[in-house]
């Protein structure tokens, strides 16, 4: 049977199974219980049924009709998967499918509908508060109860029985006990008690302990209930090794099955005076208790912790970034070959985007405490590097040629440290307009990263930066400039961005911060040039004044950025006259630190040659 | 009578007030009921209980303490106007007072406290609600109905009867009739079939009138109702000439004495189906209707229609700042000429910071249809100019001596137009600390200036851009970078801003707003350099390139900022090493646009040899 008939099928199946308990509608999100940027394929309840499988999407169907609401990374995919499927494809930003638009085209395809059905196991309470909140009068009844899956999912995935790890204090730094202490204190901010975690990666970060289950992210599926006096760890127990039962129980960490949950309420804090942090933003609505009496509605007070890295995390991810590093000269390097590019040599094998890849990844693999990659590498050449989101399949996959551009943003789980790079790679002769795009990125990228800034500046305040030289030319991206990025966990870590929308959360000395502007011209290129940076106190000032003494009459402590990112960027494309002296100046300086970090690393004396000659002063 | 024994017996009869009304505490504001930047003298009673002069504070006298709480710009000022009367200064921040801060002090204070008075008609409905909302269980009661000035106040200045203008069609470029339809249709928006506009500039803005009662801005009391079929304006009804009343009846325009808006729901609404648009934030809550039938609560649209300038208020504005310029170049000239700061031609009557005032205001009255002032000027020698709101008094003003800095913001009211300008003048030699700041300060002006970007970008957004400069020194300055300008109306003129706080509003083609980073050394000397500028489209990509052609692929409409202000930037203080060439060609071509327009306006040929030499190429 061929992939739209099944879906066809499936369709027909759940419109019997939502007859049988009066619902006219049912709606997919792209989440799960825990509302993390990856989802287990236990979950892919959406993917399932409509067999569209990027990332952000929302399916809904009624008794008539069957859409799947995407933003527009995914309008072109979209529109391929579900060809011959019920679904229709509805084009939305990127808050894909508000509850305002799907209530509206409920609305407006079903004159008479009641019950709207959706799993409050995989929904928010701030979702389902809002279906109701907008509905007008009592028109529709919402029923978070049903969950199709159960009952018409057949061959559906399991959940991973993967055992979980213990992070050595000698990378985390800081032991779980003192966590959980904070954490105590924390919410006691906001008259709470105890607080239920959901969100895998606080708490991988509050445990010190690491998983297998989520795709490029070292994490487990859990939940944590902090309590005064102790915690509770809700997990399936066969993930639960002995070591990590020894480590729990001396930590005052109860185990309980992943199920047990659906009590936690109930069996902890019913009858007692404690009250319950929790976060409707994030909280699925399935865990949220029905009074509001003993629990109190607040943001989780972990992000904003564990995005201030300690010493230890700092020197095990600058040593991460050493590693990176040396696999990314050895790939250039590598790449640069003049018969890598040869037709000769590739006439059976061309190198292609997923070929150099293969390379990249099994180069990082051979770095000591490799544990996978931090995210799908996009490895785009020519106009696919236009794609922003773009990760190259058996379908899409082109060969690499000896002109224009390779945009390649990857990066890598070390048990040290997570990385996250991106560089632009001239393979060949370049257009004028490649290089001049080229030069207006690398000198957003500079003027971002020379940047001085008082202490709890906003992201916000600061992104422009990345953009003046851009829209001088009246060129421009439509994604964020920069996030945080986690210690072995989450390559996307917040609170903070670097972002035009407004994030009011301040930078601090400590945390990780990307810089990562670019320029997008469909059907011909892309540039983006990515690093990591570490946000530190600026204690001299620098770019202008080389005085060494500080203003008089100053207040407040400033900070800078640094680069934690080792590896050259490509200065063959750049455009001279464009870039100003302290942009070169910039360059310059990176590449010594480059070099002086790299060159002791390396063995192969054409590595070594190589990065002295991409390091060499511009 | 000493001024703190006036004070005194005013605070000793309003406790015997307070106490024949069973109140124990009773709150002044800096507000007035139409909620504007100045207040006219009449409501001006935390003024008169306490003898504290400042533009923003807010009194509360209680049986036993007084306190008045004030920002830092006038900590200082305050204590030395209290000293000797019952008043104890509170330290706070910008938001002067917040309800929180009220409650919490008065709560402390008087352990027994039950009714708290205000005044309902110089109070927000936002406020008064605050105030109750943040109020634990009902140990408070407010009382809004009493007002102390009324029983209390002897020689309280009147109200203004001066007669209403009307401000001619030749600047205000878009009819009253018309602009009364835009907002009528602008409230259907928010379902509102009417609207009641309190604030003063928002009424003359809407009926092309104009008037004296306030402050360096030409408005008048009044609120304006608009209705429907017609509108209904409360004021003195001898303000309204003969010619003004036939206006406003062409208009469809009634009017009623000033008293009666108290009725204006039960006279207009009450037994109507019409839903009148209230913004609670700015009404006074004596004019809130009791039930939440028939209103609407949401802010006025004439903040965002009137901030984009019609073709013919740009053009007039821009005569008004030739005017401007002439009178700025021939107080320049006047100040630079060599026996001006000899102390042989003012051993008798050296230059101070007020005379310097009286001489440029009496340059500006030259001009025609000059007005007033759009604000007090700020004409700060030395270390008065690091007091950003400095305001020379018979108490404070200082001779000018050859050597430092004049810091001079000031502006005209002409009926063509309102104007802004700040200039820091070097009176001879400088520090290097000094030049060093005014360089930073330019470089932050110039790159702002230069700025191209997105249609609809916030200046939150932009605001960075001033201060890159003088960030990688650690010098900043605590206030915004920039405000919209009205046309011939107030000074300071939103929704737009340039500043760090976060201000949602979208910057668009016709919008003013002024460039003026600063900084600040206290005791030493102030540095801020201001233009008033206007938004435009980007039509051609400028700074970096200039083939004359759009890339490829972009959409969207671009901006970029126009210098309104015409008059020279004094070059002497600059640092020519900090500069970037393309600031050096900026202030250049700024320098060359100045001279061509205002050099056919000057007779005299000292004023033009002034303006040829100030304009040099530097």
């Amino acid at each position: 049977m061929k992939k739209a008939e099944i879906i066809t099928q499936r369709v027909r199946n759940l419109r019997l199974w939502m007859f049988e308990r009066g619902l006219s509608a049912y709606i997919f999100p792209s989440t799960d219980p825990h509302m993390g940027e990856y989802v287990p394929d236990y979950w892919k309840a959406r993917e399932w049924i409509s067999g569209f499988n990027g990332s952000a999407g929302t399916a809904v169907v009624t008794m008539t009709r069957a859409a799947l609401w995407t933003d527009s990374r995914y309008w072109l995919a979209a529109e391929e998967q579900l060809a011959g499927t019920p679904f229709e494809v509805i084009r939305c930003g990127r808050n894909v499918a508000t509850p305002e638009e799907l209530i509206a085209w409920i609305r407006l395809v079903e004159t008479e509908s009641y019950g709207i059905g959706y799993d409050a196991w995989v929904n928010t309470v701030s979702f389902a508060l809002d279906l109701r909140w907008i509905t007008p009068n009592a028109s529709m009844v919402f029923q978070g109860k049903y969950n199709p899956c159960d009952d018409l999912w057949e061959d559906r995935p399991p959940l991973s029985t993967a055992p979980i790890e213990i992070q050595p204090l000698e990378f985390a730094g800081q032991p779980a006990e003192e966590k959980l202490q904070v954490i105590r204190h924390e919410i006691r901010r906001h008259d709470a008690d105890a607080i239920l975690i959901t969100q895998l990666d606080e708490i991988a970060w509050t445990l010190n302990l690491r998983g297998t289950d989520v795709h490029c992210t070292p994490v487990f599926v859990a939940y944590l209930l902090v309590l005064p006096d102790k915690a509770v760890l809700y997990t399936n127990l066969e993930k639960v090794t002995a070591e990590v039962a020894t480590y729990l129980r001396q930590l005052g960490v109860a185990t309980r099955n992943y199920e047990e949950v659906r009590s936690f309420y109930a069996d902890y804090l019913q009858d007692t005076e404690l009250r319950v942090q929790l976060d409707p933003d994030v909280l699925c609505e399935a865990l949220y208790p029905d009074s509001s009496q003993g629990h109190v509605d607040a943001p989780s007070p972990i992000p904003a912790l564990r995005a201030i890295k300690n010493e230890t995390e700092i020197r095990s991810l600058r040593n991460a970034m050493l590693k990176d590093g040396v696999a990314m000269v050895k790939f250039l390097k590598w790449l640069e070959l003049p018969s890598a590019m040869s037709s000769q040599r590739h006439s059976t094998l061309p190198l292609t985007e997923m070929s150099v890849d293969a390379k990249l990844t099994a180069l990082r693999a051979q770095q000591p405490l490799f544990r996978g990659l931090s995210f799908d590498t996009i490895a785009g050449y020519g106009a696919h590097g236009a794609i922003v989101h773009y990760e190259a399949t058996p379908e899409t996959d082109i060969p690499l040629e000896p002109h224009g551009f390779l945009l390649l943003d990857s990066g890598a789980q070390y048990q040290d440290g997570t990385t996250d790079i991106t560089r632009t790679i001239a393979l060949g002769p370049l257009t004028d307009e490649q290089r001049r795009d080229y030069t207006l990125v690398l000198k957003g990228h500079i003027r971002l990263a020379t940047a001085v800034f008082p202490d709890g500046t906003s992201g916000t305040q600061l992104d422009v930066l990345a953009r003046y030289a851009m829209w001088q030319e009246h060129k421009n991206y439509g994604h964020g400039t920069g996030h945080g990025v986690g210690s072995y966990l989450s390559v996307h870590e917040g609170p903070h961005q670097f972002r035009m929308n407004w994030m009011p959360a301040p930078l601090h000395a400590g945390m990780t911060i990307t810089i990562e502007p670019g320029i997008y011209i469909a059907g011909s290129h892309g540039v983006r040039i990515e690093n990591t940076m570490l946000i530190v106190p600026d204690d001299t000032p620098s770019a202008l004044s080389r005085e060494g003494k500080l203003p008089s009459g100053q207040n407040g402590s400033w900070l800078r950025l640094e680069p934690l990112t080792l590896c050259p960027i490509d200065t063959t494309p750049i455009i001279r006259e464009l870039m100003a002296p302290d942009e070169i100046a910039y360059l310059n300086n990176y590449h010594v630190r480059v070099r002086e970090a790299l060159l002791p690393l390396l063995d192969d004396e054409a590595d070594r040659q190589w990065l002295l000659q991409a390091t060499a002063e511009y």
